[in-house]
């Protein structure tokens, strides 16, 4: 039996996204990602990569790379966007460039775990709050 | 009662989003997108666009404007990433550009309609087949 969709569960799921990526924690990181369908991340200007283990990888990566800067969002607005899925669009601010990001949730036994995420750099995003 | 996901269908609808964008074809793109989900689109170094009336304002813009090169997509795979839900990633050719995309469709009664659409630009893709 799984939960009912609920959008400030999406809400949550995507601020732990972005605090696993801020805390540079891969394990948190690895435990969002769905480990039931085939997940998708499009990093920006990274081709597709497609299933788990290859998403994992990057992350991997990402996360322990030292050149690595802060990360924070901003402007999360969440839709559900089928039964059991939720879509949340938010800007990424990291170093001096802002990002616009997809994160796609799914609820997956009592949680919502990410499926799909895609980020791309925005040329003319809304100012972050002060 | 909605009839049930299948990839063939995903790809199917895929390939109408490209046909309709290739054929400047507004009323075959505003029917392609959900009407019964709020819809997501993120162009190209746009801003978040959330929204029917939002998402369809900006492709009557692209689909009438007609310094819009020619389009053409290749590399897709696609995913169920829900009950209901499955994405699209591919790669879009325009001009000497290529994007890389995610498009999520969504069962809406005996169709697949978009609910989420965002492309931005890939530095290292795949080559295009010949």
């Amino acid at each position: 039996m799984s939960m009912a969709l609920q959008l400030e569960q999406v809400e949550f799921a995507n601020e732990a996204f972005y605090l696993a990526f801020e805390g540079m924690d891969f394990d948190a990181m690895s435990h969002l990602w769905s480990e039931q369908r085939e997940v998708i991340c499009l990093h920006p200007g990274w081709p597709a990569l497609v299933g788990r283990e290859a998403v994992l990888e990057s992350w991997r990566g990402i996360l322990s790379n030292p050149q690595q800067g802060q990360v924070s969002f901003y402007g999360a607005q969440s839709q559900q966007i089928g039964e059991d899925t939720a879509a949340v669009v938010c800007y990424e601010q990291a170093g001096g460039n802002v990002m616009v990001a997809t994160n796609v949730f799914v609820v997956e036994g009592d949680r919502l775990r990410l499926v799909s995420h895609q980020a791309g750099f925005c040329a003319n995003p809304p100012p972050a709050p002060a």
